[in-house]
């Protein structure tokens, strides 16, 4: 067969497949930070449409006309059979990868970027607010509301904003206004600076500026790049393609593998599979989510009510949770340190369809070395975690002899992160055991959730 | 139409197309440097398959498997509609781009570096020394040399080895070995560090270095990233794909446009679309060549005989040139900032096949950023030249109402030029006028040359 499978641009996915209408069991309810009770998105700060998303039973929700217009810049990304690497691995497993580094900002985000701000444009609004830390999210929503002649506001994590001056000036030149946070934007930015003027920011403080900014601007919405249900949906058009793509060949994936931080890349590609596992069409599919051995929500955190943000003000949802005080060890991989994980990917996982591993991040350096050397594409920190994984599965059936199909979600490059490669080149490269004692601490601050 | 147009890899050129077969004039000798008779490339720094391909009168050469099944990794690559831009001129003309950023480089440039490896490999040798400035032929040549186990020495010049590190790091991720030039690794770097320890280097001095070290070792070739014929010459899978593209839709550009550094980029889309125009098919066709108003070559340099590099040590050719010794002013596009031109590109200006533009860097600048908010992708700066000259050309279109085609050369992104947009973004981007004096200088030590 071919490099790569590529689709015409009438074969991108017209509609989202959405897991809901086919989960044995339905979604636990989000519940309401204060009342503890069931409770629907934050109204002011979401358009109807997303929130209708979120809780629709519709197996497919159409995609907007204009939001496949601008899928087209991009979409169809390619699928590569990943031939050097099975050569240099001397494995007889077939290795597949679908890369989503090919959209303008790097990585899979603007799916979902794009459609959160086709609503939000349709529904009247002006501006969106939000936050970002490292910057994938951030760039990818610039560069959505630049397409809608949006104004965009981003709170960016201040050493981030300090240490990471590319993906800002990215988001500025796709006419985004980034200011670091804690800005003098908002009350809490104010408070935060007037309390201690050197304070380096957290996701927490920046999500709590962006909220503050579009709950206080009547034509402002807020924007997740993850977690929830509707960003889970609009991801789907990645598996859709890439089950679209393996069919002109022929192949059903015996393993699925990608990285998990906040857990929409991977949903991305794994719901529109995972639907035939829980039809008991393909009982022996596979699915490995993999996470960094710093921040192993799934593989070590208990299943349990929890806030969705670090601040405690968004809604609790039944999830994975190292506890949403838990902050983790800075490894290089920024996407994947988040305290919880995507509701449906947790709802798969206790129903046994999809598994979860833990990787530490020097050997996941290595493998992406190893990847970039062999296929050319230096892929980001996050899923060179899901490189690991798929090595040693591609590894093991060269001890069996078993000739697997892998997929691998490749979810970005890493143009951006080029410093962490650095230090592993270099032997300068820190590795961070499980922070046991942190977690116990964190878990120790759930909410309290009656029944 | 749809916003991309894509072949199949069944339609990746299988041949590189050679111009030289369909010139009206044959194009003037090489000379040497110290004899200034007629000469080949230096035999012991060339694969002689280059060499041959040099000066060959085929019009078509056959493109090795081998390095067809790497081409494979990205190309063909994608023929954009820029629907977008289009809108946001209201111009009644058709902008169509050809993009090569979707390389792992993020360039053209590793459409002739896997080409250089290959034959390098074939002809047993065992390592590649070259030279790199910003990192963009040093990151394609590091990637080439992986795919066939081949060593690779680059010498970068010091100054952009201590202010671009990434660009450095990418190609130590591709197993690179990059020494800061001039270096202690040659009796040139190490004569001149002794000199002056404070040294920040020069292209020039990077190329001796790169040169002696491979005369010096029995098992290195030397290898170039533009200007000469052969690069040219395997560059030509960009327009071949891109005329292919056209054809799909019926359509043949009306003008063509694109950057010129060495010359490279620009000549791969250009020379399969100019032979129709010498063959009398297409004598409307207008080829536009853009430089930066700092170095401009082809619109201010006389047509004279020159050396190609800085240290009078490589081949005379007949050119436009600002002289060999003219240091161009500090612009953003650093692989526009070259004294000299390919000899092909020179001798199709002087037949009255091309014209040429130059450009300053701030309305560049200001078009490429139009281009990024309209079409997504962020632009390289060489490239970002010849974005200035569509929209110019564009906007004629719409005052005159003329519907045409304009075919846009768009070498790469701007990943790693974020600094720059960031000076642009600020009010801080500096322009520069032609230095006419710098260049009577360096036009007063021209090589005598007889006849």
């Amino acid at each position: 067969m071919d490099t790569k499978i590529t689709l015409t641009e009438k074969e991108i996915p017209t509609s989202w497949y959405n897991i809901q209408a086919d989960l044995p069991e339905p979604l636990p309810p989000l519940r309401h930070p204060g009342t503890k009770e069931p409770t629907r998105l934050p109204p002011p700060l979401f358009a109807r449409a997303l929130d209708e998303q979120e809780f629709s039973q519709e197996r497919y929700i159409d995609i907007p006309e204009e939001v496949q217009e601008i899928y087209k810049l991009w979409r169809p990304t390619p699928l590569y059979r990943a031939y050097n690497l099975e050569k240099a691995l001397d494995t007889p497993a077939h290795i597949y990868y679908k890369y989503e580094g090919v959209s303008p900002a790097g990585s899979h985000k603007p799916n979902t970027a794009v459609a959160q701000a086709y609503y939000a444009k349709k529904e009247g609004c002006k501006r969106i607010a939000t936050e970002t830390g490292a910057g994938q999210w951030g760039s990818a929503i610039s560069l959505a509301c630049q397409f809608f002649g949006l104004e965009c506001k981003v709170y960016m994590v201040k050493i981030s904003y300090q240490q990471k001056p590319y993906r800002r000036i990215m988001m500025e030149t796709w006419g985004a206004s980034v200011v670091a946070s804690p800005s003098e934007d908002t009350e809490i930015g104010r408070k935060l600076l007037k309390e201690d003027p050197g304070c380096t920011g957290s996701l927490g403080i920046a999500i709590s500026e962006a909220c503050e900014d579009a709950f206080s601007h009547d034509d402002t919405l807020y924007s997740l790049g993850s977690v929830v249900n509707h960003v889970l949906l609009h991801q789907t058009v990645v598996g859709q393609e890439a089950m679209k793509q393996l069919e002109k060949i022929d192949v059903y994936p015996d393993i699925i593998i990608g990285c998990i931080g906040g857990g929409s890349n991977f949903a991305g590609v794994l719901l529109p599979f995972v639907k035939d596992k829980i039809a008991g069409k393909k009982p022996n599919l596979q699915i490995i989510c993999v996470e960094p051995e710093a921040c192993p929500t799934v593989t070590k955190g208990p299943y349990t009510w929890d806030f969705g943000d670090v601040a405690g003000m968004a809604p609790i949802v039944l999830m994975y949770t190292l506890g949403h005080s838990f902050v983790p060890p800075p490894v290089h991989a920024g996407g994947l340190r988040y305290h919880g994980m995507a509701p449906i990917i947790c709802h798969l996982h206790k129903l046994g369809f999809i598994e979860a591993r833990a990787e530490y991040q020097i050997p996941t350096f290595q493998a992406a070395v190893q990847f970039a050397r062999t296929e050319g594409i230096i892929p980001a920190p996050e899923p060179a975690h899901a490189i690991k994984v798929v090595i040693d599965e591609a590894l093991k059936c060269k001890q069996s002899g078993e000739k697997k199909n892998i997929l691998l979600a490749l979810s970005g490059h890493g143009h951006f992160d080029l410093g962490a490669y650095e230090q592993y080149l270099s032997g300068k490269l820190e590795d961070y055991e499980y922070p046991e004692e942190k977690v116990k601490e964190a878990l120790a601050q759930l909410p309290q959730v009656p029944g």
